[in-house]
């Protein structure tokens, strides 16, 4: 006898709230439904954009999409945001469809602008069915494209999840209209246009009986969770390419149809190995930058020198050196923690060319190490054990003031704590379920993390972080016996009110504190 | 019988010329009349600066000096420029009191400020004899101090040429009024001044029974040589520390009775660790920018990209990505090739620190790397081997339009050219005469240099190489089969055109020619 898994038929979003997953039926129903709207919108004049992918992009994008106005103030778009059925991903399309975005953003531009679109233009629907493919004008590809080095004793291996992402273009090339234009945002490994999709494409199109080349073309995103979520699609610069003139020239085409390319002009470069190639090394620059930082903080700690000082007075050099990064905590979230690696896999895996990515595959393993460095701080001013110690977190975000917590850096300091037998208790005001770490007891305020704690690392700059007073750590944290500070969000007084008080006191990139707390 | 050497008595500069070093009493006699000018130029209020060192920036610092006016109009100092009066370096002396800018400049500034301080208010002098250093009020301490990495299979050492820094120092200890100021300029180790200098004049002047404290301050320039050299100097940012609070204030009051603090206001760092830092991270910040290029320079080449077009595009995002470098030859000059081993070894021998800057010190391997890229692709254009070939090399100065060639990447390509038994032929508009390579027969002329040439390699982006035609090319050198532009200085239609007439030709960072050579 054999088991069947029984079928999923919840989803549970970060916050907590349960979606019940809807039947095949009840899809294919609701997928009918909205079959005829699209003809309705279509007749009207709309494009029909599908949105593949309602992540952190996705979703932006499906809501800047909806939100596009012709000159008559008219939308431009009907829009479908599409994901899976799955426990993973449901809770999105769920969400989407009652007028909310997904996740908590600092700028109410997006919620605003896809509660306007469920509830008023009705331009804008999430649905699960795959067939919505083959409702589109337009196809823009969000799906994510995991990443990742596994470094052992025998040197290091990239991993990259390609599989997800031909399912992806699987499904598109099976149910896409012949003329539909499919735009890739995914970031994707060097060469993955020409040498992955087009042929993946072409091959399932030739099954249908269609024999011309499809419409495709790369415009990478920028996009940016934050105060300025909405803008970094629709204000921000835009690269793009495609596979041959006419993709090229739909991309533009579809792009200045919701981007502002007054103020800021589309470019277009020559080929899609020309723009995935650019995405990467963007990436990788400032991943570089921070790692460079990373070594000259590990050596102005051990000179006792401020190197936050320092690289003020450098930054005055405009043009050149004025986006010197300062010290910090780790790297985090969706791209600077992988994109080089997919520029070194498809130089490998899809052009088997012989070139290595030597110092820039360097600095991403520094960052990785980053937030060991705070750890390390930690355990010092512990007095070197860390072993039955509660050590507050302060922040899991992998950056200020949004939610997000992929591939932060809080998670490998908490998951070393743990390893060096401490107690991690963790606070971020914007997070009060953990998705990566959904074991981790997340305090309900600063003050039940401090309570009982004998450490705090302040490990995100939130602002409700950069206010503390050293009177209003030590009234919430009455048993600390340090704090390590490793995103300049202590200012001096509070530091040194802390140090008077007999707190063991350091701060990432600050050597002078070591200074102070070894001779005074 | 023991041999005597024979004093040298001829100094030559780069262009050739030859001065008669004056004997002993020759000097102490100009040093006395030097003296009677002093006292006399004191007396009228004047400051004397004594500047240590005229190289590049020291003999460019003096210039600037002598220049400076007080609210009236009136000279502000009388300087006197110090040099040894050996082979080497006596020539700066005798130019400088000829009236002459040592060393030709973009910049005509500097020719002019120097030659109406010599000649029209009488305001600077250079001397050798080492009695200097007692008349000044200010010692600026230019000196060089030279840092190479030496790699060998066991593993690579850094090696510090301290000595010559040291006496510099040592004659400063000597000879020094009780009250002067001594400032350095020279880029140095950090802990140079607390560990180094600090003692060595403390121990000096309390041999001759001065015991309170030197005035000591640290204030690294960024002479830039070229068209704003002068102004590098006077209208640029200054960071300076002194090694005390009277120190610093005295730093403070020099610098701006020269520098146009107003639009610049000079940087106060605490202390000479933080301002020594700050310089060898600013330069290293480049350098590691430039090595990473090269990584992807590579990469893109492979994947027939042309990065130009790419970080061109990259670049519109102002503010974080703007300084991003282009492809290039390789990073030449006195400053990246060198500054971040100083770091290094300031950590290892001053300061006993266990900390490795390894992707800095990367970086600045593959930038020394970078011209034997240039000469592979000169190889593959060639069919494989360049032995018997000859080979044209336009430009060998390290920055366009000047004539500064120390640590040239020139010199590595021009080395490996020959190692592989071609025979380069060199030219460049600003040097006649290649200090350190003076057995390389310059070109007179660029036809001179392509006349019998069967490569050319495009290595300095001199404006007269920047307009080239291919009929200009081809006109002078006809026997002409590759051209390598490793300087983005062939326009497209140049190297089309070249291309169109059988000439194969690639560009480091325009893997995209590469398509065109292999393909059309």
């Amino acid at each position: 006898m054999s088991k069947v898994a029984p079928v999923p038929t919840q989803s549970k979003a970060p916050d907590g709230t349960v979606y019940e997953i809807p039947s095949d039926s009840a899809i294919a129903a609701g997928f009918e439904e909205l079959r005829g709207n699209v003809e309705e919108r279509r007749s009207q004049g709309l494009k029909i954009v599908v949105v593949q992918g309602l992540g952190f992009v996705g979703a932006a994008v499906a809501a800047v999409l909806a939100g596009a106005r012709d000159s008559a103030g008219k939308p431009v778009f009907f829009v479908i945001g599409a994901d899976l059925a799955t426990p993973e991903a449901y809770w999105k399309v769920a969400r989407i469809n009652s007028g909310q975005f997904p996740v908590p953003s600092p700028d109410p531009a997006l919620a605003e602008l896809l509660g306007a679109a469920v509830a008023t233009t009705g331009n804008l629907r999430a649905a699960t069915h795959e067939e919505v493919y083959g409702l589109a004008d337009v196809i823009v590809v969000d799906v994510p494209l995991d990443a990742a080095e596994c470094v052992t004793e025998e040197g290091s291996e990239i991993r990259v999840r390609i599989a997800p992402f031909e399912k992806a273009i699987d499904v598109v090339g099976r149910r896409m209209r012949p003329d539909a234009l499919v735009l890739l945002e995914t970031t994707v490994p060097v060469g993955a246009c020409e040498k992955i999709v087009l042929p993946l494409l072409t091959r399932l199109r030739q099954g249908r009986g269609i024999f011309e080349p499809p419409l495709l073309a790369h415009a990478y995103e920028r996009v940016m969770p934050g105060p300025r979520y909405a803008d970094s699609i629709r204000r921000f610069w835009r690269s793009y390419s495609g596979i041959d003139e006419r993709s090229a020239a739909a991309a533009r085409d579809f792009l200045q149809a919701f981007i502002d390319v007054d103020a800021f002009p589309a470019w277009r470069l020559p080929d899609t190995n020309s723009s995935e190639l650019a995405k990467l090394l963007e990436n990788s620059y400032r991943a570089v930058n921070i790692a460079f930082i990373q070594e000259w903080t590990l050596l102005a700690e051990k000179l006792e020198v401020n190197l936050f000082e320092v690289i003020e007075s450098i930054r005055v050099r405009k043009g050149t050196h004025d986006n010197m990064r300062f010290p910090g905590f780790g790297v985090g979230g969706y791209c600077l923690t992988k994109d080089s690696l997919l520029a070194q896999w498809g130089a490998d895996s899809l052009f088997h060319a012989d070139v290595k990515l030597g110092m820039t595959l360097e600095a991403l393993r520094i960052n990785r190490a980053m937030p060991l460095h705070t750890l390390d701080l930690a355990a010092e001013l512990s007095g070197g054990a860390l072993s039955g110690k509660r050590v507050a977190v302060a922040g899991v975000s992998y950056l200020p003031e949004v939610a997000d917590t992929r591939n932060t850096p809080s998670e490998i300091l908490v998951d070393a704590l743990a390893a060096r037998q401490a107690e991690p208790l963790v606070h971020d005001p914007y997070v009060a379920v953990w998705p990566e770490r959904p074991l981790v007891p997340m305090a309900a305020s600063l003050e039940e993390c401090l309570r009982n704690a004998d450490g705090l690392i302040l490990a995100v700059p939130h602002a409700a972080y950069r206010g503390l007073t050293a009177e209003a750590i030590l009234q919430q944290g009455p048993r600390l016996a340090f704090v390590v500070d490793a995103q300049n969000v202590l200012s001096d007084d509070a530091a040194r009110g802390l140090h008077s008080q007999g707190i063991r006191v350091a701060g990432v990139g600050k050597g002078h504190w070591r200074k102070r707390r070894y001779h005074e």
